[in-house]
């Protein structure tokens, strides 16, 4: 019911295949609706240190996500460019939308933001910067080459 | 894709019929996520008045529900008594929960916090302290009194 995120894990590891894992350092996620027992979706509270990015650049093709910057300051990266967000600033990114999108920290601050997502079956994400794509499988995420060929399993 | 909150129109209805009405005054939502186009989820940016209610205490059937506060106070009210959430605290409600919850404002200023709700179909809202059961209808939410017997439209 009640969650406190200073009593929730903070996890600082990535699903990414290498060599992917470490663009990503720096991240902290707190999975605050998993705390609460939620299955539908997602409410993760991210820390990201100076430098440090909230994902490689993506869009899914199934699952809606929606983010909320708490405080810091954050650089929203997509087709139209980059936009600098703070504190009540806000972003979505509808499924099916094909518009890669990831936030970086080029601050010399810590930033904080919500990251919601749901949990759609069969849904798959485009990487349009990387040569890698995912595929939602029972298991969690399979990370493939853009040609196809599997990324060895994450350990 | 950006969303400036201060630019996504502040409703201030309810979809409660009489005698119902009344008790969310003072509530403001801003859609924030059906600005951004998402479908799976709603997001939405809550201000709360003092002596306002974010709405009747309720839990779903199938709806995952989650909120995080952003400034002020309110007091979340559930079966296992009240918990005064400021700043950074959230509470996550999941479906199925036979717990009615909601937020008050009790405090002499505003409050302000983010909802999170999906939209799984085939709902239903029990409200344990009122004569008012919801279901999901084609056209929006249905409210009939505990007996069965439907409200009128809300006009």
């Amino acid at each position: 019911m009640y969650i406190d995120p200073a009593q929730v894990p903070a996890k600082t590891g990535t699903v990414y295949p290498e060599p992917f894992k470490s663009l990503v350092r720096g991240r902290v996620k707190r999975r605050l609706g998993d705390a609460a027992g939620l299955k539908n979706f997602g409410v993760n509270l991210v820390t990201l240190e100076p430098g440090a990015r909230s994902a490689l650049r993506h869009w899914h093709q199934r699952q809606d996500e929606f983010v909320y910057v708490l405080s810091g300051e954050v650089v929203l990266i997509t087709d139209a460019g980059e936009q600098v967000l703070t504190a009540g600033m806000a972003a979505g990114f509808p499924a099916g939308e094909a518009n890669g999108h990831h936030l970086i920290n080029r601050s010399t601050g810590l930033a904080m933001f919500l990251e919601v997502g749901d949990r759609t079956p069969d849904d798959q994400i485009t990487y349009p910067d990387d040569d890698l794509e995912a595929v939602a499988g029972a298991a969690g995420w399979v990370f493939c080459h853009k040609n196809g060929l599997p990324y060895s399993a994450p350990e």
